[in-house]
This record gives structure tokens, C-alpha cells and sequence, in this order.
């Protein structure tokens, strides 16, 4: 059956902490917190999961929070192969009320050594051998060069497996360099990495540098995906509010999914499109309403595949 | 030699977030992260090791959070007798950066069941054998009942043991109630717990209650000490700046090793205004500068004592 390996280089427990009124300054006591694995990667994993795909997590983890992390991916039923660090795995923050928007405090992860990348690359070998994809998850954790991108994207092909990169800046360019069958940053990622002013140029600079199809999510005005020849387009689902937090990630599984399944790219920007709709209607990242999925496929949502 | 035993309700894992600038719903990259073991009776178990003075932490700690404190405690060579937790060990996160306040969330604390403080009275019995002295510090976890902090007063007192109790609301009201040799409120911990709009009523509701001496921190207007009969003041030590987190903390430690040491209440005192002068110098709650302390206790500070 078709297996699944998601690197997910920089993993974070994700802490919420829901309070009467944040305000600059002030002592809040923490109403409720809530506290899970996190990480896109992660996130990408446990919807696979819940599609019923069998995935394995590759994921370094250290210290107590490494621990926690690892008891709490085994108790949600995931495979984990985790690399033990010397480092402490990081925490986001995120602090909601019911009037502003959240903010977050996002910690910049810990310091992994080169024998420790070496230990992960050979994890990533023997999972890769007979897997299906392999999904690179997510950002780099602090004073790592990008370049190990290019490292695991060349594993994925040594082994014959198509690569998916979801990931924004160096990593970013680093797997559209490194050939990946598919790159797919968010519009403003897109930009932001490429120093492109709109969508097609940033797209053309990432053909150019090797990717085989960017997928870009923007939000309201759907998901397109573009190879040398073509763009695919699909609208965005329409009417859905709640938790855009791990949106795209779902929609990186669905894409992943509908590929594997071996859908055409239009039908799995459907499916993309649907799941990150799906993902929206639950408020914790890494969770998709499942029922709404098969609900939001099953509208003939309108998708375009024009000629370049 | 004397040992003093600090009993920590409540203990945190203090976590510092340094940013760049807070702003409420904005996401922020962290840029220094600092992770130590906190809870009020820490930082006095801290400052009395410093001192030389050995303790010994009672406290319940659970999950991988207090897995890690009881590393981080052990690292700083403290000597720690843990109750193990089914619940987590809580973190307070506090964010900071060069313009605002400090903004702090502080996490309620896990559910303790009562066969878990039953669990922490046989240690604390056990280690009040021989002990000087015992502290109790800080805030009980949510939903624990202040009538914990009677029956720990209680069990110093079948030891021979007397005690201080640095709390405030219920667990301040239960101390006195018991009849603690010292209750130590600051003075708006004091107006907010016995709803007095001036110091005196409130300390001689504590007083009715059944405290032995109330002792009331008031930041710039330095410390008193009331009982029955006498009122006693100790001038703050002017001039100081810097972090006031923990600097009452550190008072409480230098009241107890003076008493320890056999000092009479106003030098008592004059050893607590020190102490707590000489921790604003330092960044970090639980750190005393000990030059500056006994550079503070050689100058001529102004103590009062009069007959009330």
C-alpha cells in the first residue's frame, strides 16, 4: 500500500492559551491551554492519517519537550521514526481571546548538529525505500542551511520516490533547485521568496530553478498549479469560516493524496481545495472534517487547465 | 546545621520570550528564549542556597515539564523532594521586549488529586524532622483548597517547626488562620486578601486571625513587621533598578536565614531589604547579587521599631 514519509524539519509543540483580553504589559491568567504536536509537517501527517494513508513522521526530537512530543504523535496512532537531539524541540505560543486576532510567539527551534542531520538523512533512506512520496514539511530550525533541502529531495529521487515541498524562503528554493516533482508555497510565500511583485513571475523563477509544478495556495481565489505547459486552476470553496491554522496543510495532504491515488492535477487541486476547506471548519490545525471533504468533492467545483 | 524546608504549591516553568517589538495579533519570531525553574518557593530555595543556607524543595511536579524541572532544580544543585504528578507542571510565559512591559501568561497549574497532597504531607512530615525552619510559597494550584496550607502549618508545628508563609487570597487568610510565626503578603497582596484600603487594618486582620508577626514588603516604602505589640520598618535600599521579579522572593529568604541566624526582628529585617535589593540587580528571578547584598547590609539603614 502506498506509504507516505513527511520530514518535518522543525517540529513545535503547539501551546494555545485562550484568555479573558490580551493586552501589552498585563499579567493574564490562562483560561484554558491547550497543547499539541505541531509543526506543518506534522499537521500534514495526522490528515494523511485521518484519509487512511499510511505515513511516516521523520522528525528530530530532544529534550523533555522532544518527549512529550513523541508520546503525544504515538497516542493520536501516527509512525514516528524520530531522531533524538541534544537540542530542545521548540514551542509556538498562541494566544486567542474572543476580541483580537491571536497572536503568536513562535520559538526559533533548537541548534542540530551535523551528525544529527546525518542520522536523519540515514532514517530517511531506509524510509524511503518502497515509499510513495515524500512530503518535506515546514521551515528549517535555526542556523541550518538550507541546502540539506537539496540533501533529502535528492534522497527521494535516489529512491525513486516523487518529492513535495511545502516550505517558504531558502528551503523553498533550495527544493525547486534540487528538481522537486512538486513545490507549494502560499501566495505570499511565493512572493516573499522570490522577490516577485505577482504570482506568474515568482512561479516562472521556480520552474527555472527546477521545480516540476508549483502549486500556489491563495486563500479566497483558490489553488493553481503550473508545470512549463500549463496552469490548473480551481476556486476556492466558498461559504466555509472557522480556523484557517493548517489550512494549506491539509490542502498539501489532499494534493498529496488525489497524486497517489493517481488522480490528474485538476481532480487533486479539488481535493486539495476541499480538504483545506475541510481543515477550516476545525478549530485544531492538523484536524479536517471528513464529512465535508467527500461533501465539498462532490460539488462540481469549477477547475480550469489552460495552455500556457 | 539549620535546613530549611520551602514547600512550592505551585511550581512553573518560567519561560522568557525576547522580541523584537509586542503587538497584540501579530505572529512574532522569538529571539532569545530562557527556560528556568520557577514557583515563588523556588526562588527562595534558590537565594537560601546561595546564602549557604541548605534547603530542601517539597514540591509536586508531573508530565515532561516537571521531568525537566527536576533536571533544571538537580543542575543547580538544590535538593528537591518531588511528588510525582499525573498532571502536567505548568509554565508561565513572559514576553519582553525593549519598550512595552513585560506581558505574562500564567498557566492555572495541573489538578492535584487529594492522594496526591496526601502524597506531599508524608514528605513533608518526613523531611520537618529536624528542620529550622519551614516556608511556604506561593499560589496553590486551581481547584486545590486553602485548607491545605493550614494543615501543612500544622504539621510544622507537631515538628517544632516554625513557619512562614509567603501567599496571598485564601492560602494567606489559611496561614494566619493556623497560626504561622510569619505571614508575608506585599502590601497589595495584604489590601487585596483582607479588603482593607490601608495597611494596618489589614495587618491586624491577620493578626486577629491568628498570625504571630506580619511582615508586609510596600516596594519603595521599604518593609514593616507587625505583631501584637510592636511595629518595626526597615527603609528600602534607594537607588536600586533593574528586575523586581522574585526581589520579594529574595526578601523572604534573607528574613529567614536572619532568624535562622538568630538576628532579633529589625535586623531580620535589614537582611530581607538587602536581599531583595540585591536580586533587582540580577535579570532572573531566583539570582542574588550577594556583593551587593552585603555591600546593602554594611551601609547605616534606617530601622524603626515602636511600640505600637
Amino acid at each position: 500500500m502506498a506509504r507516505i514519509v513527511v520530514v518535518t524539519p522543525n517540529p513545535a509543540i503547539d501551546v494555545t492559551y485562550r484568555v479573558q483580553r490580551q493586552t501589552v504589559g498585563d499579567t493574564h491568567r490562562v483560561l484554558e491551554t491547550t497543547r499539541r504536536p505541531g509543526g506543518k509537517g506534522v499537521n500534514v501527517a495526522r490528515v494523511l492519517d485521518a484519509l487512511g494513508l499510511p505515513a511516516v513522521s521523520v522528525l528530530p526530537l530532544g529534550g523533555a519537550s522532544g518527549e512529550w512530543m513523541l508520546a503525544a504523535l504515538h497516542d493520536l496512532g501516527l509512525r514516528v521514526a524520530s531522531i533524538p537531539l541534544t537540542g530542545e524541540t521548540r514551542t509556538t505560543v498562541t494566544v486567542a481571546d474572543d476580541e483580537a486576532h491571536p497572536t503568536v510567539f513562535s520559538e526559533p527551534g533548537p541548534i542540530v548538529t551535523q551528525a544529527e542531520w546525518g542520522m536523519l538523512a540515514t532514517e530517511l533512506r531506509r524510509q524511503l525505500d518502497g515509499a510513495s512520496m515524500l512530503i518535506i514539511s515546514g521551515s528549517l530550525p535555526q542556523r541550518s542551511d538550507a541546502t540539506l533541502v537539496e540533501s533529502w529531495v535528492a534522497e527521494g529521487h535516489r529512491a525513486g520516490v516523487p518529492v513535495l515541498v511545502d516550505a517558504t524562503g531558502d528551503a523553498l528554493l533550495a527544493g525547486a533547485r534540487a528538481g522537486a516533482e512538486i513545490v507549494k508555497p502560499n501566495l505570499q510565500e511565493l512572493l516573499d521568496t522570490t522577490g516577485a511583485t505577482a504570482a506568474e513571475p515568482g512561479i516562472r523563477a521556480l520552474l527555472d530553478l527546477g521545480a516540476r509544478l508549483v502549486v500556489v495556495s491563495r486563500g479566497v481565489d483558490g489553488i493553481t498549479a503550473s508545470d512549463r505547459d500549463r496552469d490548473y486552476t480551481v476556486d476556492a470553496i466558498g461559504g466555509v469560516s472557522g480556523s484557517p491554522t493548517g489550512a494549506g496543510d491539509a490542502a498539501t495532504a489532499g494534493l498529496a493524496a488525489a497524486l497517489i491515488d493517481g488522480r490528474a492535477i485538476g481532480e487533486a487541486l479539488r481535493w486539495a481545495a476541499a480538504l483545506g476547506a475541510s481543515a477550516v471548519l476545525r478549530p485544531v490545525a492538523g484536524e479536517v472534517d471528513l464529512d465535508a471533504f467527500h461533501l465539498f468533492l462532490s460539488k462540481d467545483t469549477h477547475t480550469d487547465g489552460a495552455e500556457a
